[in-house]
């Protein structure tokens, strides 16, 4: 009954709210209570807000029974990374320097989501200031996939991760700058969107890269991070590069047809140097979307290597500039991660940023050429599964293969162009870990994107796994 | 008569068309003639498109005879500077890089101008790809000022400067990146407009620095200004900085009344180290001003530094990186004052260039406040009248003066915040050189600009004095 509840998805929640069956509080207790079991193996929380969940679960309950208001998402329990800011709750962003902030204002996503009615259960996990595919937080510890403990959950949003996969809260809200979302969805086995750079207000979400930073949900099903987007999508003039364009009807775009889309597979640098796993998970998944009827074509990305360069240069130089004061004042209290940007990023001229910048509003032109050829794109998310705690290498296919690498070059393209994308479980290797498929469209199609996801989901049952947690 | 049809307005000029007493060949001749005469002295010319202006005349002869079209600037001559891309016509942007470089496409200001039947008469001289304020090319020679042929006619856009001041052609495009239509335009005794950061496009200007370059016209009266200005604002889809504000009736804001308008006079930065002549001509403008019923404040700019000092940074790296492969590649080709960019912009650091943007960014924030306070700035335009030719210093006041900040320093704000900011003269002193004064307003507010502007030029004469070439 207790696991029934907490992998219950927050639309199955919201519709036995409202029949009555269920209630925001008995959920919040039961959730809390798995945090308290889980979370000592996981790591995945660095606060949790059990007192404050559980009022909001009541005012839920009230707002359900006594107002009859029916949003949702009213009453469904989420987590926020802990980059994102929350008044009275502290923010540490899994920093040293941040370890007493406690905010004044919310983060907008996080204000959308009250104003919904939905229950905040806690802070996750994440890298320092989300740098680094890992989660090897110095300060907070490292984060344990629920897959298997002794290997790693992904970063940045590594607490996100394995606290939705481990039926710790339905919703994370997790940011990406250059894969965080993704990566970490993938290797715990669960959805993971990034939406289109603008389309989810960053306002109050601790920058790490702010021309390619990007909040976003994971979930355990395609139709939940609908659901979130469709709640938390939209113009917010407190964040400047927020968008204007107009939010689509995300959860009508999940019943759409797949046949015709026309679907490409760029088979350079995306399909190259893949752990064989993951390859023939991804092979199949492509196959399975073509039985479905989508056209699915071979192109060519040949810039994909530019944009990575490009999205490097700026992340460096932009990181520095957020934690170089931090790096002056207190460089003991900066992890290696951290450091390591602010040393690489300071030393890059602004004529490399400048030109990387160029570089990068090019991009946007041969994207949208790209897009005049196909309605998606489909790859693999990460090119291995789940890599130990603490590696550095693992041997896959035969291979030695570097692992920073091998999480992080599949997620950047989109960032930098601005992509939207989301990956989904399309397998489980022979250790038991998870591989992810990754579906992009054009800017602000999130709807193409979830519409294919949303096809392939409900042909397989992947999503339907769940972590022992031994 | 010749000196009559050289002087007069665009406006007047059309006029004359219209009523039939005067036609475009006569006038595209009459100005060709004095081009000839004059510009052995000015060098204010690098390319005469002579034919090329007699044929577009003849063609402005039909559209007003023939076919009865009536645009106020059909058959009106006008020059452009040459960094104006212009198909078939070559355009070297004052480089010897681009000595033969013919273009295939017009930049945009052009092709509205020739879309209004305007009449192109030649591309003027310029700094070296527009950096550096006194017009000292190294490739085509020093541009003089038409009112003491030992000074120079300010920079970049001196050629444009110094040809409207002297009648050969009563409008000329310029550019103006941290001054270089107003130094000019002030140092020449003309009117010089920048308007907002993207209300005209830059598209086809060769970049200086991409992120502070405006495109604008040098004219003889305020009304031409805003006559240009009607013809030319507007978005543009080929400059990604192209705004799509609502353009005004710039026309019908030269009317309007000036009284109750709020203007403000900073007095730090502004009206410090002042040759004294500058310092009592803009302060008696401030007076009839005050007379005409405008309500004068003080005000403090107190982050004036701050803008001057992003602005540097984002020049430099910017200019460095537009210039950086000529560099490499041709370092002999490029003149001192461009090696000079390049050199210091690539060893700025990016995070010193994303600060600089960052502060930037906040610096919009601030400038609202300020126009929450007052309508409209006014102050000198340059700290100095033109100095001689090569003087790296002058004496003024009893104090040693370097030139080169006294003629840059009051102009830049306008650049980093973007605001609309124009020069028309307010004086001469004892060399008969004209003093500049500087009217400018919240961003999209040409109207305001116009309006002050029109209706100082109205109570004085200074716009009617005319240079002798000697």
């Amino acid at each position: 009954m207790s696991d029934d509840i907490c992998f219950a998805s927050a639309h199955e929640l919201g519709s036995r709210y409202r029949r009555g069956d269920l209630s925001p509080v008995e959920v919040a207790q039961a959730i809390l209570e798995r945090i308290d079991a889980a979370n000592p193996r996981l790591n995945a929380f660095i606060t949790v807000t059990a007192d404050l969940a559980l009022e909001q679960a009541r005012a839920a309950e009230r707002r359900l029974r006594e107002a009859g208001e029916h949003h949702p998402l009213l009453g469904v329990p989420y987590t926020l990374k802990d980059l994102y800011a929350t008044a009275g709750v502290r923010t540490t962003a899994g920093s040293r320097i941040l370890a007493d902030w406690v905010p004044t204002f919310d983060s907008t996503v996080h204000a959308r989501l009250q104003a919904a009615g939905a229950v905040l259960l806690g802070k996750t996990n994440t890298s320092e200031y989300a740098a680094g595919p890992t989660n090897a937080n110095v300060w907070y510890g490292q984060a344990y996939n629920p897959w298997r403990l002794d290997r790693v959950p992904g970063g940045s949003s590594g607490g996100a991760g394995a606290a939705v996969a481990s039926g710790l809260g339905p919703i994370g809200c997790g940011s990406d700058t250059g894969g965080s979302i993704r990566i970490p969805a993938a290797l715990c086995g669960v959805v993971g969107l990034k939406a289109t750079y603008g389309r989810i207000s960053a306002y109050g979400v601790v920058p790490l890269c702010w021309s390619q930073d990007h909040a976003g949900p994971l979930t355990r099903s395609v139709a939940d991070a609908a659901l979130v987007l469709q709640t938390v999508a939209g113009h917010d003039p407190r964040d400047p590069n927020s968008a204007t364009a107009p939010v689509d009807d995300y959860l009508a775009a999940l019943e759409g047809d797949v046949r015709g889309l026309r679907v490409g597979v760029p088979r350079s640098h995306f399909f190259e140097q893949l752990d064989p796993v993951v390859e023939s998970f991804v092979e199949a998944a492509i196959e399975m979307l073509r039985g479905m009827g989508v056209a699915v074509r071979e192109i060519a990305i040949p810039w994909v290597e530019d944009a990575v360069a490009a999205a490097n240069v700026i992340s460096y130089v932009e990181a520095a500039d957020c934690h170089r004061d931090s790096f002056a004042a207190r460089p003991a209290d900066l992890g290696p991660e951290v450091q390591d940007r602010v040393l690489v990023g300071t030393v890059l001229r602004g004529v490399d940023y400048v030109r990387a910048q160029r570089v990068r509003a090019s991009l946007a032109e041969r994207s949208a050429e790209l897009f005049g050829q196909v309605d998606a794109l489909v790859t693999p998310t990460t090119a291995i599964t789940a890599p130990p705690v603490g590696a550095k290498r693992v041997r896959r296919g035969g291979r030695d293969v570097l692992v920073r690498p091998a999480l992080t070059r599949l997620t950047r393209l989109h960032n930098v162009v601005g992509l939207p994308a989301l990956t989904l479980p399309c397998g489980f290797d022979d250790d038991g870990l998870p591989v992810g498929l990754q579906i992009a469209a054009r800017p602000f199609d999130e709807s193409t994107v979830l519409r294919l996801a949303r096809a392939y989901e409900r042909a397989t049952d992947w999503h339907t796994r769940r972590p022992r947690l031994e």
